[in-house]
């Protein structure tokens, strides 16, 4: 994990790093409360589909886990996002943003299903990677660890919390089964740990059966689900602090 | 408003005290934080049937309002409960709770539907009373009001919030619409002030479908459903955490 900058503004230290997992460079960045030296949980955050890991709502939520829970935060670029988009996913992405209407989304197209997963095995590789350099420094990050992502984040995070004992509480959202999807729903019935599950009542990408069948399927004793009104880029900022309550929970105990 | 007694145990005072509505008799207890003597919120708590002002998950509520949010908490017996049961309604309390099966509640029977739906008028009368009371007391209950009940407290919440403005958020769950009840859809589509609705998963009294049609029939912009797994008494208790940020954020508003 090689150290690029490092910022402080208002108690948070915002560290930009890479980290080289099996030959190619992920950007990511590390937050830390600037007060902290004693050993402090972290919260890893999946952004979702044409984000990256220092958009407005991850830069927001991992500021509000810092200062309020005093937690280290983590964002990786997801392969073909952020830094790593090559000129072809750049003008997929604006083609993509260009056809949004209002406040909807694009349909999801097979394609793009198809390309999510073909990823997704490499994005829970850096994960894991970016666990095992984290723990060598127990200052900063002997766990616990928790994750948050929501719509890619959940396509990424539902087989990376399936197979991932070192992170104790998960936040997922804006996702759903699909007809053909057993697979995700097997993963989902082997996570056990505690979850709380966002969803968005008009979500133009995801159905509510589906959305409440994916909740339906996960493993855990203890699983919320959270829904509100609006589309699938809508969820209320109030969620940050119930994910915030969420994390302090599980992590005390 | 007659007070009848008042104890203070951990900073919370209880104050027992007995409010006449159309002359009968409506017992009621009135928690309030003992530090506090400056004007502070008030939540009226609606508690469900077959319980009464005092059961353990309204005192329970009440004790963490008022501690960790330094609101007044009022709960009356409602028509027919606790103080106020006549001995047949006793016999028919202690038969309904014989029928329970593990955790699970006897169904709710057509007859128990329309007894509650006879005293519907009667509960609010008696709430809308008390906001008249309350509210001659500037230093302990200017306003604003919050609303928590779920089951039969949502019952009878949503036709009192549906016509009570000086209530400003509501906690309400354990409802669902049922076949005929399209008057209770209209009322609750009266309802615009911001709504947190608790429901359970393998709840035995209400159906998922019925659940998720109140909440969609609310006419609020800021409404959340939080689903978790359990049967009709079984809300987790961090839910009363929740209620308490709900609160904060709309009484600070």
């Amino acid at each position: 994990m090689e150290i690029l900058e490092e910022v402080c503004e208002k108690g948070v230290i915002e560290r930009r790093f890479d980290l080289t997992v099996n030959g190619e460079v992920v950007p990511g960045i590390h937050w830390l409360p600037e007060a902290v030296t004693v050993p402090h949980p972290t919260v890893l955050i999946g952004h979702g589909g044409t984000q990256h890991k220092r958009v407005p709502n991850v830069l927001g939520l991992a500021r509000t886990l810092v200062r309020h829970g005093g937690f280290g935060v983590v964002a990786l670029d997801a392969p073909g996002h952020g830094d790593r988009m090559t000129e072809e996913q750049k003008r997929e992405r604006a083609d993509l943003l260009a056809r949004r209407s209002g406040d909807r989304l694009a349909p999801l197209s097979e394609r793009r299903i198809r390309a999510m997963s073909g990823v997704a095995a490499q994005a829970i590789a850096e994960w894991k990677a970016l666990l095992d350099v984290l723990a060598t420094n127990p200052q900063w990050a002997p766990g616990p660890f928790g994750y948050w992502g929501v719509s890619m984040g959940t396509a990424f995070g539902i087989p990376l919390l399936a197979s991932e004992p070192r992170i104790v509480a998960g936040v997922l959202g804006l996702g759903a089964l699909r007809e053909g999807s057993e697979e995700v729903g097997q993963q989902a019935a082997r996570i056990t740990i505690p979850l709380l599950f966002l969803f968005q009542w008009y979500d133009e990408l995801m159905t509510r059966e589906g959305g409440l069948a994916l909740w339906d399927a996960f493993g855990a004793e203890e699983k919320t689900m959270h829904i509100n009104p609006g589309p699938h880029v809508g969820i209320p900022l109030f969620e940050r602090d119930a994910a915030l309550a969420f994390y302090r929970r599980h992590f005390d105990g």
